[in-house]
């Protein structure tokens, strides 16, 4: 399968999962996952949802304005690199953000995310 | 040695460099790296510094705001996530970037960049 359509079909299922159920994220990410979000490290599928779970707004929507992907290595990893905005609930204006992910592939032909890196771009 | 500390320290060589002599780059790819700016995908530490040397501006000024890195899996490589602003020369306003670098370690104990990924911030 073409990786930029790999690439853009995990983004569009992160962020409507995202967007609608924060806890579904959990399949995603494994033991070894790693979360830098705005600069704090967290470790592990379980942390790491807490965390995105536990942000302090209820409703949000991404939209997504850039997609890049590159292979990472022999170990058939892949890299997603993510520009785009956030809308928060009640909010007038959105944030931008830019966001980072390793992708590692599993045995039943999908991926799981290794690293995760998310930052706002504040003006 | 302390990742962070190696990814702040691989930053500031990276950006200074580019800032001074882009073409010093070239010992920092190697054949398999490629590089994606602004969506083009480029192969090869030749073909990207011969594209960051055409890059229609002389003088520039990279400011980094946040560095955040993670170990990218077994291999030892290593994830550096970037945003700062891109002063080039002549002009009035700063331009927000985002970047993210894959390291991956050479036996002189060094690294080299296997994944270079650019993209602007517009506003």
């Amino acid at each position: 399968m073409d990786p930029d359509a790999v690439a853009k079909a995990f983004v569009d299922h992160y962020y409507s999962t995202f967007d609608a159920n924060r806890a579904g994220l959990a399949s995603l990410y494994q033991e070894g996952s790693m979360l830098t979000f705005e600069g704090e490290k967290i470790l592990g599928s379980q942390n790491i949802v807490t965390k995105l779970t536990n942000l302090p707004f209820q409703q949000c929507q991404h939209r997504i304005t850039t997609v890049d992907c590159q292979p990472s290595g022999p170990a058939g990893g892949m890299l997603v690199f993510v520009s785009g905005n956030l809308q928060l609930g009640g909010e007038q204006h959105a944030l931008k953000f830019s966001q980072m992910f390793h992708l590692m592939p599993i045995p039943q032909g999908s991926f799981y995310v290794l690293n995760d890196i998310f930052r706002l771009n504040y003006a």
